[in-house]
């Protein structure tokens, strides 16, 4: 067939996607039989044996201590819902290509022929000795949930969900700077948090974590709280601990009248009369895409900050600021496990890189400055080790 | 700790496989926002809605055809046995290497945590479409021949059993060049292969399928035939196709008398008496590492051509001859599985490369030989082709 006759021979992104977007490389020489019988049999026979003598050593002489295996269902891709495993790949590699360029970290594509919990977390439990953490990717609310959740408890490296947290930790890192520049304070500020999948209960977890006490999150059917009968259990323990304490019930519309900040992780549009509604120079971080919740135009017209997920607007959320350095970070001193403290940690330090450049168009660095990456992994080390879950 | 403390520290073989001994890389540039809005979102998410409306264009645009799993449980790890999943790392990583060096292709190394057949073949099955082929790796006889079958009828990717088809093309081609030099005939020479664990099935099988007619296959309790009560069902069907037909029947010692070929893939040494008893000017094999069930000095007194498993004594019989050919002619033509006659074409190209050179020194390629990997794979896909299972 004439390349002529496919639609995809001129245009960049298929060309840069022809044959994939990674490899597999030696760390070592191998240009003869001396060599050989160093890498591979002979040699290698002693570095197995001294192993099975005792595993604590397993990471110092395999690559599995740098190693994340990006783990996904394919179920919740991008904007683009559960399009399956295949579909999902060139979004894994791209996040191995991230781990590598922003971490230094070896990560493996792994797309699962499965969409059942326990069959994940089966398949991920027993091919774990391969790997040094884990990072789930685009499996779809609430099943997510209890994915990482059972992992976290039969894995003894880190398990973590960046949809989820990656997300959570960036969206606190931007909103910190924010309120700096609005004086507003974290006791009394009232919060939208619009969308209850993955991304919007670990936004609002952190939020609480990190000393928010005004909460209300808002699914499509409006606020979660008590009374709400159609609640799968994750909703239900995020109401108890946000609507059902405050007693801010009802519509988006009703509890954006008067709040100070807006955060959206659902998709849909926020009609304009519902922003004007909100207090005094309120934060709009409107993280959909391509489109945002409310878009920068009219966020602009009320709004003292606004952040989207876009590179094209100023302030991008982006989760690559967060996961190779959490990652980093966690290797680095061998964590067990991927703390809370540890994610507060990643987000007090990528706020705090920005510093007294601080300025409304400028609240989070960018993905490509070089102090990122192993600020935020100084920081995730320092809170492992604080959290007793180091192992060196 | 300093380093004086740790034995491991000037030794060549420790200080190679600290850090592990391979790494992933990025085959794109991503040095800027520009590139990154096409590696990943949104450029991305158009390859991902491509594949997912037409899964015929999923090797072309991700890293999986070219991609190889080695996949262990570590049961039966070189000469070690069970050592586990963990403890088997350095050889997958030496695999994976080696892979990459001889055939162009990246192998990820999976150790699972389970040695039970079905576990071990769902997890596969689900996994699978993360890679372009599965090569199975050190797993204990009689399981890995189910765990293999199994994942043969369950994928329509090569699959790929290293310890059984690997030595079998190899120990085939040096056969086949030992019987140049001999003048033996293939339908009258007599065969004893010692062992019937995953290497001797699979020898026996392919000798059987290049033609040769008079084969004793002998384990522990001596030569398999269908009188036996002790056979597992692999074990019975081989009998059926070798002793029982022959009516060579007894003690490993019983069928040496007179017989023209040795193959060792046991262990253990057989007395020089019983060498002895050989035919005039014997073929002997003795292919157990480190330790030859025949000694080539002792070999030597009685044998025209003698190989081993070594690289210090000439005609190594080493499967890094076979396995980077076989995938990359496999993946060159995107194949569906290794077939018995891409298997038997290997071994025939094999053996073909010595060609002129052939001497009782020089039955086999060196695996430096940079010949070897070209001529494998070409061989191959052209099998595949003619075998019906070549995708293009």
């Amino acid at each position: 067939m004439p390349d002529t006759e496919n639609p995809r021979t001129h245009d960049p992104v298929f060309e840069l996607h022809a044959g994939g977007k990674m490899e597999i490389a030696s760390t070592v020489a191998l240009n003869g039989p001396a060599e050989l019988s160093l890498a591979y049999t002979p040699g290698v026979a002693r570095v197995c044996e001294a192993i099975a003598e005792d595993a604590s050593i397993y990471p110092d002489y395999t690559w599995t201590a740098n190693t994340v295996a990006v783990v996904t269902d394919g179920t919740a891709v991008l904007g683009l819902g559960d399009i399956g495993p295949k579909a999902a790949m060139p979004v894994m590699e791209g996040k191995a290509v991230l781990f590598k360029q922003f971490g230094g970290i070896d990560a493996i594509p792994i797309c699962l022929d499965t969409t059942d919990v326990d069959e994940i977390v089966e398949t991920v439990v027993r091919m774990a000795p391969s790997f040094g953490g884990i990072n789930l990717e685009d499996i779809s609310a609430p099943r997510c949930f209890e994915v990482e959740e059972k992992l976290k408890q039969r894995l003894d490296i880190p398990v973590f969900h960046d949809d989820q947290h990656g997300t959570a930790v960036v969206t606190l890192a931007a909103l910190e700077n924010a309120m700096k520049l609005t004086g507003k304070y974290h006791d009394t500020v009232r919060i939208v948090v619009s969308g209850a999948g993955a991304a919007g209960v670990a936004v609002t977890r952190i939020l609480l974590a990190a000393g928010y006490q005004d909460i209300a999150v808002v699914d499509r059917a409006g606020v979660l709280h008590r009374d709400r009968t159609d609640l799968n259990p994750s909703k239900r323990a995020l109401a108890a601990d946000t609507a059902d304490t405050t007693g801010r019930w009802g519509t988006l519309a009703a509890v954006m009248d008067g709040a100070d900040v807006f955060i959206g992780l659902s998709g849909g549009t926020v009609p304009e009369e519902v922003v004007a509604s909100m207090a005094d120079e309120p934060i709009i971080f409107g993280l959909a895409n391509p489109t945002p919740e409310v878009h920068p135009d009219v966020a602009h017209k009320y709004a003292r900050v606004v952040a989207t997920g876009r590179s094209d607007f100023p302030n991008q959320i982006n989760n690559v600021l967060a996961f190779p350095g959490i990652f980093r970070g966690a290797f680095d001193v061998r964590a067990t496990a991927i703390t809370e403290g540890m994610k507060l940690a990643a987000a007090q330090a990528l706020a705090a890189i920005v510093g007294d450049d601080l300025t409304e168009e400028l609240i989070i660095p960018s993905p490509f400055d070089p102090r990122v990456g192993p600020t935020v992994a100084a920081a995730v080390a320092e809170a492992a080790r604080r959290d007793g879950v180091a192992r060196r």
